[in-house]
């Protein structure tokens, strides 16, 4: 009964304030898995290149994450080179090469046809919608994620998918260009005709805006003094908010609230090292200590 | 046992997505009076001039706030003409009119000399230290806003007065050039080295950061559907804060949380409408009912 997550996997070339860092581990589902998987068994469907071999399939062992359906083929990963100045919420991309990601074709196997969970990684919407109609049965949820460079030049596709979708999770700018609503409450009323039922703005280090039939909710980001690199954080975000969501089996709003909580707790981890390093060494008690600690923080008596 | 606020009362003319209006009565310990006189007694010491008459002092009435401290000179008020896009975070100032203001010299009545608390509005530093050393007693604290012109141009003046100051208010660009660190929590530590113990970060429409020696808290703003004018946002947010703080006598961390939620449920409201408009007709019953959902909102159970 995994969350079934389809997506990018891709190597990171990252330039931040606190460093250089090449061929960091890094696309949508990676930093997903390793996040969701910290509350939910995860299934992984994606493409690699021969340069992705066991080093890199080792970060994912020991975490329920099933990774059969990532996919190796010939020729090389896909590969992101990226930079951010003092403004860590914006990052300047430097170069994209999609190598076999370019082909990228989705053909989930068998065992991952009947998942309750599906996460829909930030791919072309045609892509999206292909997966939804490889499920053998409609999921409980599905979740998406999508991009400027989709909203602007793959509008019809993505309203289509839309349809299919329960929870939208983008940024605020996306938001906006996708209803052409500026303010966020009445950005939803619009997501709702398109199909999702639920939205989540992300925020980056201003935390995130969860809006649903019940009502809303607002987190701040966890206050950290240190980010290092933010690569990743909207996917670790997601894997949190929806590996809490599957745990919890419902979408109530009581457990919206502590999934992004989780996500958030999650992101916050995960920027404070470059790609998934701080995911990779982070214990459980840590974690729990985080989510404690900012549960108190937000507690007003 | 007032909450003594210093700064400036002014008509504003404003251009906003919602409208447009001239001659509306603004200024920070307007703004700030409207809002902290909610929860606490409020003397008001600021300069008008000859326009301001009976009309404007009417705004007031009917809510424990004290404008004998306000002196009416020859000449105009204080006029300030601001314009905002559909970015509401910013305010483009098309021209500042000082007038009366531009003389301005805090002279504290003697009954406003022993007040228990001060707010020293956005004024020229060497003015507010001037305030300071007129107090009859050391306050049981004193908060401070300021803004990049003195940060900028009043830097050696500034650090004077902060040495004498509590609580800190100011946006994020403010405490970042004010301490050249762009994280928050760094600009924390530096703040602290100045004088102030408590650094309240106004975030706009992503609310608030709270830092102080007991830890962070932080806080989105209350989600609108509706944002006519973000013009005293911030000085309503400080008249709930403090106004609260006032009240509550105490900075334990629990008063500093509920007060940080009161202020930005005051600010919500008052960017409803144009100028103190929304506040002048909020009915007590709405105002708890709100910092009730608000609360209720935040709680992640």
């Amino acid at each position: 009964m995994s969350l079934l997550a389809v997506g990018s996997v891709a190597f990171d070339d990252l330039e931040t304030p606190s460093g250089i860092r090449e061929n960091v581990l890094g696309g949508s589902v990676t930093h997903f898995s390793l996040s969701a998987s910290r509350f939910h068994p995860v299934q992984v469907v994606g493409v690699v290149g021969e340069d992705f071999g066991p080093d890199q399939f080792k970060v994912f062992e020991g975490r329920p994450i099933d990774v059969s359906g990532i996919v190796r083929q010939p020729g090389l990963s896909f590969h992101w080179k990226g930079q951010y100045g003092a403004d860590l919420n914006e990052a300047r991309t430097l170069q994209t090469d999609l190598n076999v990601f370019a082909d990228f074709q989705p053909d989930l196997p068998p065992a991952h046809r009947a998942a309750p969970y599906l996460f829909l990684g930030n791919i072309a919407p045609a892509l999206q919608l292909d997966v939804v109609r490889q499920m053998a049965a409609r999921p409980k949820w599905i979740a998406l994620d999508t991009m400027n460079f989709w909203i602007d030049g793959a509008r019809p596709a993505l309203m289509e998918v839309l349809k299919e979708i329960d929870i939208l999770l983008v940024n605020e700018a996306e938001a906006r260009s996708l209803t052409g609503e500026r303010n966020l409450v009445k950005a939803y009323a619009k997501v709702r005709t398109f199909g999702p039922r639920i939205l989540v703005v992300k925020r980056g280090e201003y935390g995130m805006l969860l809006l649903t039939p019940e009502g809303l909710f607002a987190l701040p980001a966890f206050p950290l003094a240190e980010v290092q690199d933010p690569t990743g954080a909207g996917d670790t975000f997601a894997g949190g908010f929806l590996g809490y969501l599957a745990r919890a089996g419902t979408l109530d709003m009581a457990s919206l609230k502590r999934a992004a909580l989780a996500g958030t707790v999650m992101a916050s981890f995960a920027v404070e090292a470059f790609g998934t390093e701080r995911l990779q060494g982070l214990g459980d008690a840590e974690l729990r200590g985080r989510m404690d600690a900012f549960a108190e923080m937000l507690r007003v008596g």
